[in-house]
């Protein structure tokens, strides 16, 4: 079951300058930078209420960011909810007919398990499934 | 002072079925449907949490999200983010010299006042700042 917003990621050109818009301009907290070379990003978490502001910048231009900056710009990127349970919702996510990008969830940053879901399947919009370490 | 993530704002050409997408395969309960004219929307809130998700359908092609659609197809359009006191936000964010759509808040869905932020100003994405009635 989607508990709640777990973070919006968005694709930025300049890690560093997005991270003072967000944190100076905006006021949201620095919470953790990571650099998953598996997803081919850096990313900078951002505090907002009980979720989260993910600021991706591409590792290089043939990574999946770099190639959506090349073709759209800077700009929404994904969302994600939180689960507390993340094997079960893509079982029932699955029963539901969803198309899945990952049918077996993954490390996503700060150790969670993640699971992205095609567009297709979620009005044009990349979606991801999070949960959380420690939870379940 | 931005409080937590208000909603995500989604454009979709077909809302009917992107509402039994949201509510069905994602279980999330729908709370609201309001024809905003002044925008050119149709728009219906799902609840997730304490956000929602908002989903905009254009009430024609010459609309903002209707042209949005043509340029990029369905997907996220903007976030927004819920604030206190609106009129103090605008007010420290001009200090802070970023780019206004709205300089005055206007009414939102709901009786909401909401201020629009201008994508350059926010790394790319379309922001709005909604404070909720009752408040302040």
């Amino acid at each position: 079951m989607i508990e709640d917003i777990d973070h919006i990621g968005i694709a930025v050109e300049d890690l560093d300058s997005a991270v003072e818009v967000y944190s100076k301009q905006f006021g949201m907290p620095v919470e953790h930078r990571e650099l998953v070379a598996e997803q081919g990003v850096e990313a900078v978490l951002l505090g907002v209420g009980e979720s989260h502001v993910e600021l991706l910048a591409p590792l290089g231009p043939d990574t999946p960011v770099g190639k959506y900056l090349e073709k759209r710009g800077p700009g929404l990127h994904h969302v994600a909810y939180r689960v507390e349970d993340i094997e079960s919702e893509l079982e029932r996510l699955k029963e539901e007919g969803v198309k899945l990008i990952d049918k077996v969830p993954r490390t996503g940053i700060c150790d969670t398990k993640v699971a992205f879901i095609h567009p297709r399947s979620a009005g044009g919009v990349l979606t991801e499934i999070v949960q959380l370490p420690g939870s379940h």
